[in-house]
């Protein structure tokens, strides 16, 4: 059983901001999730993080988001099904077209905020993502969140000739049907960096977690979503990292 | 020498906003410029208009822009030759996606409205255009007006890899120079349909246009704007194509 | 019992693109719901519907909308309370500042497409948008959504101190609970104009509706929504003016 | 002699993205210019900052920029006088909205950025601006740049019936014209704290500078700008601010 990639959200700084520790957080990750421009970045922070990501040999995913710069792409938008077709491929276009004149590509897709999180819970709109996908190019995966029971995405996926991978967390409590437990509950977000290290172990070894309601979940896991938005978080990767480094030396 | 291609700035709607003729002038030009979201268009707009260029077999070329909506990327930004590059690039990536995915690509380059106003006055911006172009793929031209005096445009072009298509106006009177005469003089834009369509024979032959201070104007011509506002200027692209027609039989 | 004020959204235009024929609807109607920059409309439209809303002696309202101009304020988005709080103050606001300008005055506010239906079936919203009203001028009207039920909407303007102004549509079929009849389903849209003149002549006796399914239909009207989209509806605006005049002098 | 009003840009985050040491320097400062939404800020960042600057009894000013979010209002933009004077009068609207719902007001008018230098180099832009300034509240002084000469500018000032406070910088070398010296000139800024208090002591007290060629320059001093970028600037506030109670205490 391979690894889970390591993948994290990359490039969402705009014009005169700033955010995010590229940086220091890229010699650890296997994937840079980069906006596109819609709920964060523009032109020119997508090539400086293309060429980062590029240096390192991570791979670049693209990360396309609803367009509400203002919401950082973080409140659902009522779209249809085509409009989010039509979005998500502007979005993979932009940066793959970035991607190419730094001679490199894109290699896989994956929506950000509130899309990800509605086309997990929407067939429709996650057709329409996925209908996107396909016609750039069937060959790039498309991360999605892992749940206690994958069958209907996995369904939708090979019937739209998709490829998915399922996306985990390491530092997030999982209710017993595979959701991520709500913010606003306690304990919903590990602090600890010992945990975090413990749940990515778990889950990277097909380990089954134990959910909020005291029974085990198992998750499918092709790659562990982690952060670079402050010290703390790049910490943890790094910690992940030398983790998984023991584990593939076992 | 080949009759030059009739190019036509194409999907400048925008959401709720429709404008342009596009049904009707697709099936008489050779080349649609097609807005890529900056300064008019969405995803959807894009997505609409090229699958009606590949109907017709009508290139297609990216119409990138600044950054504009409200100002139809008719107002000049201050941009840095490298903000000018990356937005281009990113453009031009958004359109050459949604090609892809509906089975076709890009044929050409032109920019829109003021930056294709800056990049002609403006060597740096120029420069910046360019390079985009050439990153991306080299072996696409670059539309660029035509002047009295080409050559520093095409030593630019030699020197940075990039081709050049350059473009002339048959509904436009000119200066000695080779540019535009503006749109506040009187008599510098012809209504007349018999007389703009002799302005393009005479293009097309090779023929010396006579300019606004009745001196001789020879101009490169490999392509000819043309527009599809509204049925007069719809019409007056179908009478320049049966003159083309008629020239080509000849 | 007073007629109904007559309302209408105006300048929706925004940059390059013209939409409506507020020049040929202005002098028919009572109010004008004059779009604020976020879902439509720019300083420039503004000031000018201003204008002419002025000539008339029509009352300006402010038609603030979700920040979505790609989905002309069509797509709900996930906004919180504060949210929308602070975005209807602000295109209130930037209206009223033209209004000044102009040695004029907002009359009332009325929330644009799905900031309205959302606000009207959301008391969270309907909260979040009459605090911004109360903050800014408790005198200022909000118009709502007739329902079958008013009551609740009622209630929670009277604990936070801001009057409403009932809307109801002619041209529109209605459910038993008030709700308009969706527009996917036929003879949700009335297309004759007799029609539409008889249904707000109605309203205007405070008559009851026949609902869709055949029940009677009582609506609190203060004021009625005319469209001046295009020649038809604008022919059906003078009508019902012409009705309403009969009415009065009878 | 008054000595000049400190004032420093304020509310210059955008939706997730946070800049500025608006709580550190907001107690050192009369006067608060708040973006207004187009260059950076958002509504609910707006109101954030206007409750702020009210706890502390400052002055509000608007800071209307271009609409350029992408390019923060440093990117010049070819408008119209129309364009700036609406763009301008919408800018100061919203926030005079904002100022209205937290029981304040506006107290004067300061362009920002690219506009702000254009202003003062173009006078039918600076007419544009002024026009704005009058028509919503006569009683609102403009902020300008204060240079050698500013009778040109107290001329356009007195026709179109604005009051000017003229503008001066602590921290910038000047030309012997009283324009800033480029920034890409070396010792252009002032890096150490006790030159910048110098220079503004001379300021309060009307005392000529030093101007790059060795010339005397004397120059108008209704207000100095202050920054709140970063802990160096905050303590070169502060600085300034002890040494103008002692001035004011002698």
């Amino acid at each position: 059983m391979p690894l889970p990639l390591l993948n994290c959200d990359m490039g969402e700084s705009f014009g005169n901001w700033s955010i995010g520790l590229d940086n220091e957080v890229m010699p650890f990750v296997d994937c840079a999730n980069i906006a596109c421009g819609y709920h964060a970045s523009d032109p020119h922070v997508m090539r400086r993080t293309v060429k980062l990501a590029a240096r390192y040999g991570v791979r670049i995913g693209a990360h396309p988001g609803y367009p509400d710069l203002m919401g950082f792409g973080r409140r659902s938008m009522a779209c249809s099904q085509s409009e989010v077709e039509d979005m998500v491929l502007y979005q993979i276009g932009a940066l793959a077209g970035i991607c190419q004149a730094e001679g490199t590509q894109l290699s896989y897709i994956k929506p950000h905020g509130a899309l990800y999180n509605d086309m997990a819970a929407n067939p429709e709109l996650l057709e329409g993502v996925m209908r996107a996908v396909h016609a750039y190019d069937p060959g790039l995966p498309l991360m999605i969140m892992a749940t206690a029971n994958p069958e209907p995405h996995r369904e939708l996926a090979a019937k739209l000739r998709v490829n998915l991978w399922f996306e985990t967390f390491a530092d997030r409590a999982y209710e017993a049907n595979g959701h991520l437990a709500s913010r606003r509950l306690p304990d919903a977000v590990h602090h600890e960096q010992a945990t975090i290290v413990d749940q990515a172990v778990m889950l990277a070894k097909g380990e089954p977690l134990t959910a909020r309601d005291g029974t085990s979940l198992s998750l499918p896991c092709d790659t562990l979503c982690v952060h670079g938005d402050n010290p703390e978080s790049v910490a943890a990767v790094r910690a992940i990292r030398d983790a998984f480094n023991n584990l593939g030396a076992a």
